[in-house]
């Protein structure tokens, strides 16, 4: 396959260079082809791998990865000329520039709208991102299932920790209370694929680490 | 630890029934503490599980679940009297009647807004919630990394489906195209924990099933 890379940073050349050595034929984008940066990501893809101008990797491909950072899509999306019928694999995601949330979407929570409606309360998020199937048995062989908490109060994120690991829970303390903003679209995801996507209830995830 | 149930559904009632089989003391809430729904699930929960009203559930216990649907759960919220001091675990999600989105949040992503400005692409998110370190290599020991794509066109899907499964990525079809508004935020959560949270950028999801 003929894979082009806009945006031929950490992702893009990371997944090229990957994509190149399983045998692809990948043209990596960059505004000067010719330097220095781009000639060492050319050698560690391979000999299938090239570099030109975005625009050409554009025009000459038919699969073309989006991995700019997102502030600079737009402007790149619209020098590349047409691109119907293209395969565009969008690979960004719109974080403020403080890596700290999303441009786009999430600007309150069930989490915050709950703190807000009930005074004073220490509140935790948790146990909302999977069935209650996995709440009642989260072991998968010897795995265990993730479960995420946040909020504002080191003591209440105590307790629920314990109360978490008690079921038998992987606990990961996600930070804050405006995590729930993460959380909760976690949710989402675990609810599409059980009923949505047809997985079934019986996934969940787990949290590698190496 | 006393531990009191808001919202005795599943959820609710799977987490209550859990926690008292590991030794806390569980009271679930209902509007009808006499029933025989509550009577099974406090019979089911074992020894030291109770059922009261919300209203003496929120007096007499210290650590609160919410575990309502979220649309009840303001209302719940202002019969319950001053909570002040109590932790109180939010375990509701904001979604939708319908199950398929957020009501909070999430409007747009980045990939519908790329889609837009791309006009005639076949535009696939993919590649966006997993540092670079993990794409180079994906592998935990025998585990794989879960990847997700989401598009609208089936034939892009299919491609990047491949592209994913060649890179040694466990690659999972998350529906259209507005998944993305999951997958976007799914992303921060990686973020957020690799370098808020100081778990570092070797962590990955593994989707498992059972």
């Amino acid at each position: 396959m003929k894979i082009g890379i806009i945006g031929s940073g950490n992702v893009g050349g990371a997944l090229g260079a990957h994509w190149a050595q399983v045998g692809h034929e990948v043209t990596f984008g960059s505004r000067n082809p010719g330097s220095d940066t781009m000639k060492q990501l050319v050698a560690r893809a391979g000999g299938k791998a090239s570099a030109a101008t975005a625009a050409d990797v554009a025009r000459d491909n038919e699969v073309l990865l989006l991995s700019t950072p997102w502030p600079a899509a737009r402007g790149v999306l619209a020098s590349l000329g047409d691109l119907t019928g293209k395969i565009l694999i969008d690979a960004t995601n719109p974080l403020l520039p403080n890596l700290q949330g999303l441009e786009l979407g999430n600007t309150t929570s069930a989490a915050e709208q709950v703190a807000a409606w009930a005074k004073g309360a220490r509140v935790v998020k948790a146990f909302n991102t999977v069935g209650f199937n996995i709440m009642e048995n989260p072991a998968f062989r010897s795995d265990k299932a993730v479960m995420f908490y946040c909020g504002d109060d080191a003591g209440a994120k105590q307790t629920v920790k314990q109360l978490t690991e008690e079921l038998g829970f992987d606990a990961v303390d996600a930070g804050p209370l405006t995590q729930a903003r993460v959380l909760e679209p976690f949710a989402l995801l675990w609810i599409s694929l059980a009923y949505g996507r047809g997985l079934g209830r019986e996934i969940a995830f787990k949290l590698m680490r190496r």
